[in-house]
């Protein structure tokens, strides 16, 4: 049974892991944390939980935490920077869901999140958290670095793409949408219902934290300097990231379909949909799955990709699950059977 | 043509007096007033109002708001106690759609919301601002005390049945639900989009700010002592009232549907439905209207009334602009005659 | 194992029931059936399904369902009250989701339902499948009708106050809310987003269909003839039921807290709320659970109990999986142990 | 007085029209069709207009439709082409709202509807009903084809871009989502609140039939053969299309925002938001309105503009009434100053 930590419960990546975690036979949450809380029954806060937990959140401490086999961060970025380095040398391992390992490049982190980063000998070490482009690399590791929940979207969406070699990879574009559980849970205007329900609109279009790790990881897929467009909208719904993705194809001819299939053949979590259908975000809800579609519209060499995933589960808490079954040797699918909660 | 000023402009109740009030032929909005905006236009802000309004956010300041013929107070409780005895002696009058003056009890109004009353000499001069109940003592009034949201709906509800002791009103019921535009333009977790959409909860159960409101309202429709237990809830939409009532009849036989038609003949802004239809909050969206249908369900002696508005609209900001319109002699439907925004 | 068919697969009860049974351990669907979808995979029609099932909608056959050992109907009224005779007599025990089999009397079902009973001599033997008010004549039972949606919320609510003969039983009031997938997947103008989005409305206000079932429960549960206005809404959202219910206590001074509690402390299904607390329907989206609160605002003597569940779970499917448990001896919690889908 | 016909009343499209018109000072409805509806009045089937109209549904007569200065048609596709004929004979003039007379090309229309164009020697005379690019061409008009929603944002969105020759016009992207409301008020399973809310995905990614419309608008605007890759989606709201746009840039260095502020300085409809503001649903919703904004995220060439509107007014209705008022000499503006209902 592999003993769990996790630091900043309150949120909705820190509900989300309670959720998934309940029904997982091989870990056990031990302890979850949060400042603000301490003291507060968990199920107090998250009645959906009451029967399944017992916790109460405490203040973070190193050594209680360290006595964890893995500890997960579901705290907003410049926490676990400052946290990890004393978790690690205490023989934790460490899932971090938040931004502050993503970047491999310490300039580049600190102009996108206006910091110096806190740990940065550590930059190296960690293993950016994609499983079906990392997979060997995480199961050894001691500090995965979960991707955010868009360039998880725009990376399994381009990946086949890339790794061929098919496309224009300097004009590469991502029209994406994130349902507003994506910006957290805390106090804010923009984020109420009143402001979001019942609209559509861009955001973040000059330059979005997400874009320097979607980039970085689309050139590592590439094995080349990789460019792309980011437009992220904000959809009024909970839960649920769409991405809708276009390249320029090299050549034509191509049977993309088959390429997809056959790249994530082996993949319990990506779902390549038959020719003719198309993802929608609710037959993924609560499940930790990627569906993608590719389709090559008139014929006319502009490759369209339809990716989505759960931003909550793949995008972020499911996937951070993922991680640690393959980081502690379980079935890669354990805790994680859930199927989407359509309608 | 009057003008207008108005206090808090950067909520809802604000921007949809600006909205009202900006195809109003005899009124004209000359301040407008924000600490925190202060020097932001509104159309800024507000990106609907481009082309409609150049006007800049200001501190609020008494002489400016004393030259206006109608000052708006669109603030949280609290404010409008503080400036209205400032304002009436430099001989404005004041349509104020905060909690301040609504209740004529002071220490009851303490005891709801939890301090003193600032100026309680004024409670006895204010006038409720139901149109429907007090049109001519609103005339003249230099100060009037605008209605709550949940209020208005009741009380137009149960008006006719009450009007006409024809049930016992020490049990009335009312269930009521409201979009979350009711909670307001400020920043919280709880109306966060992610906490609300998709859901559906009563609040307030226990007692609600609304409640003291509604009792003092039904109990001088009645001329007696009137009860009800009110219980509120949060509908996961943006705008709309729906209130639910329930009343135990004393006799057998009315007709009801001809008491209500009969009720509101003569009144511009409340529509008896037709037998056999119900309202639903979307057909009065955006509108200065109140939709009211009664049934008695298998002829069993408890009525149901059901009644719809827009809580921004007749629940706030349109009725304020009724009653300056009664106030200043102007047609009652100036800058009212919007259409539901259906679908 | 237990063999399961499912008869009218295309709807969101029969997609349900399908989500419930992927990961119940005890049971396997083997058989499911839909003119209309003939041949079709059901993981083609219904997404989330992807890699949970190979099967594919059949035209109901009575011999291939006589060889399950239990069928589900998750069809609309008047169908199973054709087939049912046929299949128990091959030997098959059925859970009818539909309301052929709710209503004792067939007179009664026949003027709601504006048709003759086809099986009328079945009405006797069928049990009202509300496990926590009939869980030991369900384990027996050949023939259970799971109750409606709306009727689940309702019994549950008032059960503990009927039950001890609390409240005057003659004018219980119910003020319901549905999500539109209590509506069913079907072609309507009615239940498009369009028309029901962004708005909430009262309807069936003058007699559902949900009602006498809901009043011969609560006669049964009070063991004496019980009234209940009952006034269901459409809620803006896809899944869900909330009820807030209203008594009149005949007397004062219970702790109604106490009662609630001690009520269902047994009941792996229903939970009742700390005092404080109130339901919310996405504490229960997607799991077998109702979750319910009880106040007596103002110590006045009318309780309100508020009740809130899934529809689709613990209001159909859920609740049919839960009846098909007892009757088979199984846990009764298992293939529902899910979690409320929170945010 | 312009006297109004409406063919096709009961669609969102038909409510939208009557909404409009109902405060036009120089226009009114004097007759409204609906084979379907014939002898009901529009205020039962739409509520929002009780008080504002005493029209009844009548069967579509000729003879009574050509005693219009102006008839509307407000249906699907495959209606007006078969009666248009008739009413110009007879002396109305006619804006037609399906997209009958939208593809010059007998053919390509042909192509994408699935029949034969029953007027196609009218398909040379019928203008194009967008009056940013055809204002002088509609004031004439006898047959003013008015542009689909989709189409509209698009063509609004891309013009500055093609009237410079700014881009490369063989490779443009669009990617665009819509309110269900664009699918009409119609039966239907795919367009249930409970297929759509709370979700989002693609659709009609192979060939949407408003693709030969915006590529024929397009190189219309461009002055040559221009090509777009069209991907549009679905989203959970009601009311409003936002289209995400991509252009490759030729040349680097021009200043987008002055060339749109420009292009449109004195349009009254079209609204270029100020550098660093992006354009949202809810600020044009019940508007006559399209708001734009453009950038060039990194400086990399890539053009990216997103366009708002409304798809029943600038997108339908109130584009059908601002052609109406350029047909008549009336101000482009009446019966248009809506303020978007935010929030």
């Amino acid at each position: 049974m592999v003993k769990v930590g996790i630091v900043g419960g309150t949120g909705y990546t820190g509900v989300e892991l309670l959720r998934l975690l309940a029904t997982h036979d091989e870990a056990e949450v031990i302890v979850i944390t949060s400042r603000m809380e301490c003291g507060r029954r968990v199920d107090d806060l998250f009645p959906n939980l009451r029967g399944h937990y017992d916790l109460v959140f405490q203040v973070p401490d190193v050594a209680v935490l360290a006595a964890c086999d893995v500890v997960f961060f579901a705290t907003p970025h410049n926490v676990s920077m400052n946290l990890v380095p004393q978790l690690l040398a205490a023989g934790a391992r460490v899932v971090d869901l938040s931004a502050d390992y993503r970047i491999r490049d310490p300039d580049l982190w600190s102009r996108w999140y206006g910091e110096a980063h806190a740990s940065p000998e550590l930059l190296v070490e960690a293993v950016y958290g994609l499983p079906e482009l990392n997979r060997k690399q995480i199961a050894p590791a001691r500090l995965v670095a979960c991707p955010g929940c868009y360039p998880t979207s725009v990376q399994l969406g381009f990946m086949p793409l890339l790794v061929q070699g098919l496309v224009d990879n300097k004009h590469l574009i991502a029209s994406s949408a994130s349902g507003v559980s994506g910006a957290g849970r805390k106090a804010s205007i923009d984020n109420l219902l009143s402001e979001t329900a019942d609209s559509f609109k861009a955001y973040g279009v000059t330059g979005h934290r997400h874009l320097p790790e979607i980039e970085q990881g689309l050139s590592d897929i590439a094995a080349q300097q990789t460019q792309v467009t980011f437009v992220p909208h904000l959809l009024p719904i909970v839960r649920g990231i769409h991405s809708t993705l276009f390249a320029q194809l090299q050549d034509e001819g191509q049977d993309l379909q088959a390429l997809y299939e056959h790249c994530y053949a082996q993949e319990p979590f990506v779902d390549v949909l038959p020719a003719g259908n198309f993802p929608q975000t609710r037959a993924v809800k609560g499940a930790n799955r990627c569906q993608i579609s590719v389709v090559v519209p008139q014929d006319r060499r502009t490759a369209v990709v339809m990716v989505s995933i759960d931003n909550l589960v793949k995008g972020a808490s499911g996937q951070a699950v993922q991680n640690m079954n393959i980081m502690f040797g379980l079935n890669e699918e354990a805790g994680l059977r859930h199927i989407g909660l359509l309608p």
